[in-house]
């Protein structure tokens, strides 16, 4: 097994952080990186904003509420971008409605997902530690304000990178059996049976966020989940056609 | 710089493959990448189906309007899948609707996108070449039936995997000053003039699939795709819903 895979499998959740800032030679080459990954028919229409601002950190925190936030070495979010080829569009006469559609921002979407992990494999290679933090999706309308963002534009990921201060246990995860199909999606009779092993493995797991305290089972995680879902994500599409994108169905053509 | 961003930077996009299938054990080192990838609030909820049977390979490659696709070594195709978490929930007597909000849905996008880019990464550090089939996506009301998915499942994006047969030039990407701002997104006054120096450099690219054909500049690139947008697309949200997502808008709390 090469490096790469050896750091890939071994991929765990960073919270806390070496109180030093990456060089900016290690921070270029992690945007690099961004740059050459793969992108929806070649229109790079994500971005990524860099944030520095203590005092935004700080209020992206209690978005998320999460304190580690202010703490962050490196803090990148990544964006739906269709804002700049729509001038680029407009610029040459264009007014269309395609960079408004739901096909655009999905193709986006992804293409930011795609350079957030190509980061995080590149960062891990360098021995740095990384930390998705979805919950800056909490209240998208105050970050979108926030990060000034234009219409056209939407927040996907954010992303923690700094040199590791801690060394968390690897997590357990379901089997793939589960997860993986051949040619036709399966459905099983009984998934609590299926995952009777998982619950009883995952509780052998200690999370160093509490360490005093078992972790749930995955039934039981799942369970709690989903009679508290998290209300306040509840407003996401609607800030998604507040930023410009055009949610109305379409005829099939 | 190390070997694992060294490949990463030398990404491109393969469309010829050796006719080769891949050794049993790197197809299940790669679904180990896909296992061990970051997921949100540690749900798992995504899935992968490999498409095995030539018919149905033909089939998805009608879709696709690509004839590559039905002589893909290994094929992956990565899908949002909230169903499995949820029937979790109802073997244990909970109904709610959290598996069906549309939060749940971009967090189980987002995974499945993760998944995708770590399974590409270490394929390619095992000198595989990759391509990413995003045209899977032109009918989904199809592809859905074809790969019996259950409600609160969606298709997300296609991979090919396997020995390259060609090797194609590193295509020219925009800078990323374009593509990367400090604390607040920065709009330009004038698009064309900052890619000026792209526009060039990409018309130097020779695109292996037409290498009798100079490539479009950028800006035409996109002023031909607004002109033009591909409208068998434009029915993505509608199959969202059809598969069990609710897109209503929902009250902030």
């Amino acid at each position: 097994m090469n490096d790469t895979i050896k750091k890939q499998l071994d991929h765990r959740s960073i919270r806390e952080f070496k109180n030093e800032p990456l060089p900016k030679e290690t921070v270029d080459l992690l945007i690099e990186v961004a740059r050459r990954t793969a992108t929806s028919s070649a229109l790079q229409a994500s971005s990524i904003i860099i944030i520095t601002d203590p005092h935004l950190k700080q209020k992206i925190s209690e978005i998320s509420k999460q304190e580690y936030i202010s703490r962050i070495p490196l803090f990148l979010i990544f964006i739906v971008d269709q804002y700049r080829n729509n001038q680029i569009a407009v610029e040459q006469g264009v007014i269309t409605e395609a960079a408004s559609g739901m096909d655009g921002f999905f193709r986006s979407f992804t293409d930011a997902v795609l350079m957030a992990q190509n980061v995080v494999t590149a960062a891990e290679s360098m021995n740095l530690g990384t930390l998705y933090i979805g919950s800056i999706l909490n209240d998208t309308t105050t970050l979108s304000k926030l990060l000034n963002l234009p219409p056209l534009t939407f927040p996907v990921l954010g992303l923690a990178i700094g040199i590791p201060n801690q060394s968390p246990a690897l997590k357990p995860r379901m089997s793939m059996e589960l997860r993986t199909f051949e040619n036709q999606y399966v459905r099983y009779e009984n998934y609590l049976t299926k995952i009777e092993d998982y619950d009883e493995h995952l509780q052998t797991y200690y999370d160093l966020r509490d360490t005093n305290r078992r972790v749930d089972s995955f039934s039981t995680m799942v369970f709690k989940r989903m009679q508290n879902p998290n209300l306040r994500r509840s407003e996401i599409l609607n800030v998604v056609a507040t930023q410009g994108f055009d949610l109305k169905v379409k005829p099939k053509e």
